[in-house]
């Protein structure tokens, strides 16, 4: 490569560097909002956010970023880059291509429709009323089937979506998937639910808020999770944010008549912060320094979650010290007992409160109402009804009202269409790498039982956290695994753990 | 003024806040990082505050902000400007002139010799060392006079650093000031060592960390410090940090054997606060939205930490209040040996842990210091000697190395020259308000014993927060106590206050 190309590249390398840390400064304060910020200054810090934000949407889409892919994406200079740049220029590129093909004046059209629909929503859903929602709704759509216009799509317009969030994976991969899912798991929740339901009163006792904390504080620590690289706080909505490897903050929730938010919350939260804080050093500084995709991330969370914090091993080992916290709440209950009251499975209407089989379920409701949006078979108005058919006939209950139904979650009021089926793809993948890891670790449950979390911590991280986005998601599945997206393996977990929790 | 002027009145102001808003980044990160960032994550946060300060300096030194400053000075466009555009202007073009005049690379010189010193300056501190921190020293004094040339200066070389921190204020003013403090305190200080020191111990048992924050959170909401615009966090060296009106922060430190360093510290760290969380809204998003100058602000933080914390009436309320906080520390103490014991006057050697009185003097061995090198008076080789000589004179104290001399501050080795003699032209300023003050509100001393803060609080807002940059310091002063810099009231402040407590 010529000197002036290397000193391109380095030049360019520079500039990204550049968005990467708007958009550190924009993550601090976004935790800082949501963790103590004055309430009386917020109004200013959202202007100084979108000032940041707006700076890295204008580099993202500048002439001197266009004339960085042009030059770069020179098939012999292409060649010629480092795989860290040839990656971070597919990502670049993407991005500016996404950006620029929106004329300016109907982006900007969309971000008050966005801001507008989200408040609007928030009533909505306080009053029960869909239809106060129902224009806005139509309108964001309608926005959204424009702009899979302008970029264009392949096989399926819904594809154009589900790209943003999880590249590689496609209506085509998706039908196959949640079909087998959904016809598998609709037989099993009845069995369960005829099964009757297990005994449970014991977890909503007082567990003072400063004993949760440190037992997830304990928990969080075995996992592996870096308190030198992070710190744990108290949100409302808990959450995991990677400012950089070396700063990964979570969040919990503590509810003191159900210790269970805070330390399956803090488990799962800390599940996506161990994917942040041991991504490898050399892609600090590029778009390629976070998760390859939301479902890759929703895969660690869940992994912890379920294959570690809902295993009998890792209460077996940890049983003893959360009788401790807790004082006298679980001195008359058994290992077998508690094992089986933090995995009661039953259809219910919210998707965040769901246990980890009915999860899936609700996303299929959600997943195949965006499908069919997107392709003109469902019209907004229609979604209330549509919602609690779909609810009916796969979880077997129909929501009282719209708020418990289709209202209940954000997503779509701030225009994020696609990005629903993350949430159970990571179910399915977590539930793939698990069986990759176990034939590694074929001592993964006598680990657990002796509380030796590390060398768990240690595979995933060398399989999968460090590469960041070098690798897309298929392609982690595929080098970990040796196959493409399958959900077998998440379905055998089910039927073999609950047919053993429930004698069916 | 035509329609085309107006368009760049505004694109200027738009200019202006953009650089507000990174500052406000900034400020965010430069608190985080004293408050509970990880340490993992500090250098690239370092990084980041790089990239985002270097964006505001090349902003403010910018080809767009001299045309800005060019346009809007001509004299017919100049007039018709709003006072708040008028005041911005003179702001950032004292800035852009200061910043331009220096060649860039002699200024990249100096930036990495202010960081390298600043480090080489904690390990000779340490080691008690000046030899070691002596070149760098030299380097920095050197590059300052190098600047002074750049920049220019009326009547003493001197003036030109004087004026980053405290405008109006000359090496002519501040002589025959500090002149008559210095020969005023010396004596007085003689005659209150010679009356031996009072009865103190109890000052310095066991008080619960806990215990101090409830009553340091206390005192800070009776002196009308907004929670809803603020918060109190615990760092080793206490600061307030005000990112906009609606977001100002105060920090402070907890010694469990030392119940003043909170207490005290919370007072002063609020007095600045207020400061800032009273600034007039129309002054957001410009470079005005801040205290006048280092020493007016020294001013708020002094008054509160001493006219009011200092204060007997202040203690008649407070006393039985911090009694019950503490447990049984004050329980055979009197009031008025608490307070006595609360205005120990004592000569010292270190700055940072000084009374009120001894303060004086420790600024003005430094100022005396500063002058003389800028005025090649004194060479860099002999500050430790020429230290400790002014420390006996004044002080009567001769520091028994140089960690507990010359090399006690961080300043001079990040080349903040000038600084200091703000610290005690806000001992000045204060006791030149407070004098003001009681002429509109001659019951103050009842008001403390009532414990009613308030309308101390609403008159300092009103004659100067407000303001924020709209009034040079020097106008603040004339505005509200009809003279000029005057250390008359402090210096009868100190002899009825001490020949009362000591009985002279």
């Amino acid at each position: 490569m010529s000197k002036i190309l290397q000193t391109v590249e380095k030049e360019f390398l520079e500039y990204v560097k550049k968005m990467t840390h708007l958009n550190e400064a924009v993550g601090l304060m976004y935790w800082d909002l949501r963790t103590g910020a004055p309430k009386k200054g917020v109004s200013q810090r959202s202007e100084v956010i979108g000032t940041l934000s707006a700076d890295v949407f204008s580099m993202s889409t500048s002439e001197q970023m266009k004339s960085y892919i042009d030059e770069l994406c020179q098939e012999q200079v292409y060649s010629s880059l480092s795989d860290v740049t040839k990656k971070t220029l597919e990502e670049v590129k993407k991005e500016y291509e996404r950006n620029t093909k929106i004329p300016p004046e109907e982006f900007k059209e969309y971000v008050i429709l966005q801001s507008k629909a989200e408040s609007v929503w928030e009533e909505a859903r306080e009053q029960s009323d869909f239809a106060m929602f129902q224009p806005y709704l139509e309108k964001l759509v309608d926005f959204n089937k424009r702009f899979i216009g302008y970029w264009g799509y392949e096989g399926n317009k819904y594809n154009t979506l589900l790209d943003m969030y999880e590249p590689g994976v496609t209506v085509d991969i998706i039908d196959a998937t949640f079909s087998k899912l959904r016809d598998r798991i609709v037989p099993l929740l009845q069995k369960i639910t005829e099964a009757g339901k297990p005994e449970a009163s014991f977890l909503f006792e007082q567990f003072p808020k400063e004993k949760q904390k440190e037992f997830s504080l304990k928990v969080l620590k075995e996992m592996g999770y870096d308190f030198r690289a992070g710190r744990l706080d108290e949100t409302v909505h808990p959450f995991a944010i990677g400012l950089n490897p070396g700063d990964v903050r979570v969040t919990t929730r503590y509810v003191e008549s159900d210790f269970r938010t805070a330390v399956f919350g803090t488990i799962h939260e800390g599940g996506h912060a161990l994917y942040e804080q041991n991504l490898s050093e050399e892609l600090v500084g590029t778009p390629l320094s976070t998760g390859t995709s939301m479902g890759i991330h929703e895969s660690q969370s869940l992994f912890w979650e379920n294959f570690v914090g809902r295993n009998r091993g890792f209460w077996k080992h940890h049983y003893a010290s959360l009788k401790k916290y807790a004082g006298t709440q679980f001195d008359q209950v058994d290992l077998d007992t508690f094992y089986k009251a933090i995995n009661i499975v039953e259809p219910s209407f919210i998707r965040i409160e769901a246990d980890e089989m009915t999860y899936a379920l609700h996303i299929i409701v959600r997943y195949e109402i965006e499908k069919g949006l997107f392709n003109d078979e469902i019209e907004v108005r229609d979604l209330p009804r549509i919602w609690n058919e779909k609810m009916q006939e796969y979880l077997g209950v129909t929501p009282e009202n719209d708020s418990q139904g289709v209202l209940q979650d954000v997503h779509w009021s701030g225009g994020s269409f696609g990005y629903f089926p993350s949430y159970a793809l990571g179910y399915i993948y977590a539930a793939q790498l698990k069986q990759a890891l176990v034939q590694d670790l074929p001592e993964f449950d006598e680990l657990l039982e002796k509380g030796e979390l590390n060398p768990i911590q240690k595979w995933l991280s060398r399989n999968i956290h460090q590469y960041g986005k070098m690798k897309k998601p298929m392609e982690i599945l595929q080098d970990v695994t040796g196959e493409g997206l399958n959900p077998d393996y998440l379905i055998r977990y089910f039927e073999e753990k609950y047919s053993s929790i429930f004698s069916l």
